[in-house]
């Protein structure tokens, strides 16, 4: 019987780890640098290099070791497969036997967004859902779905993208992604901001936002002290996400809807104007979602890539 | 060792029935009549009536039977519980429990558009393939989605239920689930009608739509000969819903889409024009999904719900 297993959480500048008992306490965490030179050669064995130590530090004994979980900011498949990962110059290749090969160990693998879903299912805002969404509302919009319990992958590990869905026809500006019009464009905090500066140049109402930087956090504080034109600006901010939410509704029928990311710090008044929308553009029979925000921030990560071996 | 299992499907009018063998054979199929009266009380012991009749008339013995899967018009979550459904004139009761008592069989339940699309997996339109979206443009618009091989089933049996996303603003008209500019009200039969009626409408270019009834085939027909209205109605309403299962797709990174009901009787020119839209919408992680027909026409169902006691 295992009693502990690894959660590790890659991105661009740094990796999280933790080290968790089987019942989800963690540990211990720390974070190693990111080594993207060279296509990201270093990353993998890194890694494993650092987890080894752990085990010697804490004279663990390897049989008690269920394994490692491993989240990446790209797209990956059931089998492992990294298909090209921007923010580590990965190109393609197996994670999961590459890290199994050099700790002897059971790997998982998953996408950044849908690992952190399962976190916040596991030991977050979710806990007792086993049919979840979470949105992460930060310089982009990501998504994670659970479905029964279990990451909703996909064909090609793009499962859950739900920034991209195409919510508004006519936009001229284009998306980091190619295409026009996706939700990321308004739900995000750079969306809001985008919202925000459309506002302000297409009327002359007077608002704190005529003064000073103009940030997501800095529109909903304006909301809460309630300036009309904030106001105005997150009403169409809820509009997009609530209809994109609905969409995703309507697929998935999800228990529940989890924000988080940057712009979730604004608190439960996102859940108001998220909901209110929601339920104007949701089928009926997926109008009971619950809306919660995430508890687990960043270590959404090395949570959900821990569960995901137990 | 099993040797045989039973798929029923349960519509407004009729009960599909079928008898399969375990790899799939439909060795026989019949219709018992739906009688809806008195809030559906007799459906369930009928359909147990017609099974133990069939058992007798073959006779099989009790324990070659694998068990019994049934499809319903509405939403049946994961513990076989319907949740109303108007064609049967059922209210919430647990189907899977009163037709295990009546039968001493296992049963297994599924709602009917997503038992269809496990019934396509297995013997239709996407063999081989184990994330599947089946999109049904009937009457209305309905969806079955399986991810990994398992159903959709969703917090309360409302997965999949695309024809409902709302994919167009400012509609005037009111889709029957009480929403506008549901996917439903372009992509299904009634849609393509709707969509032809107000194109011819809005203009008095020639066609030969302008004389006769319009029908979804008729304005299909009128593509295939080439008539120049008929095909920017046709554009239209590949944009629609090939919008909508970009949203879909997005969420969900289906291997492949199978197109089904009476629409889909038009052909292969169905998917030149929904996959067209698909790829000017989708995210690029969800572009490579595949476009096929639907095979196994009304017989789907009783081939999914054979195949969910499998």
């Amino acid at each position: 019987m295992s009693k502990y297993c690894f959660g590790v959480d890659v991105g661009g500048t740094t990796v999280k780890m933790g080290l968790f008992s089987i019942d989800g306490e963690l540990l211990d965490n720390w974070e190693i640098v990111t080594r993207t030179e060279n296509a990201g050669v270093h990353i993998v064995p890194d890694i494993a290099a650092s987890i080894l130590d752990k085990i010697a530090e804490k004279s663990m004994a390897r049989e008690d070791i269920a394994g490692v979980g491993i989240g990446v900011p790209g797209p990956v498949d059931e089998n492992g497969i990294v298909y090209k990962t921007a923010n580590t110059g990965w190109g393609v290749f197996n994670l999961k036997k590459e890290l199994e090969d050099l700790l002897d160990m059971n790997v998982k693998t998953g996408n950044d967004a849908n690992v952190a879903a399962l976190g916040e299912m596991w030991k977050g805002g979710a806990q007792g859902y086993q049919n979840v969404v979470l949105v992460t509302l930060g310089t982009g919009v990501g998504g994670g779905i659970i479905i029964n319990g279990r990451i909703l992958t996909g064909a090609t590990g793009a499962g859950g993208e739900i920034g991209h869905m195409h919510i508004q026809d006519g936009e001229s500006e284009q998306c980091g992604c190619g295409n026009h019009g996706c939700l990321e464009q308004y739900a995000s905090a750079t969306g809001v901001v985008r919202l925000a500066n459309r506002k302000l140049a297409a009327c002359d109402k007077p608002s704190v936002l005529r003064t000073g930087e103009i940030s997501a956090k800095a529109v909903f504080d304006a909301v809460k002290s309630g300036d009309a034109l904030a106001i105005e600006i997150i009403e169409e901010f809820g509009e997009y996400l609530g209809k994109g939410l609905a969409l995703v509704g309507g697929v998935c029928n999800p228990e529940v809807f989890v924000l988080g990311g940057g712009v979730s710090k604004a608190g439960t008044i996102l859940i108001d104007y998220v909901q209110k929308y929601y339920q104007k553009y949701v089928f009926n029979g997926s109008r009971e979602a619950k809306f919660t925000l995430a508890t687990l921030g960043n270590s959404a990560g090395i949570y959900g890539a821990a569960k995901m071996v137990l």
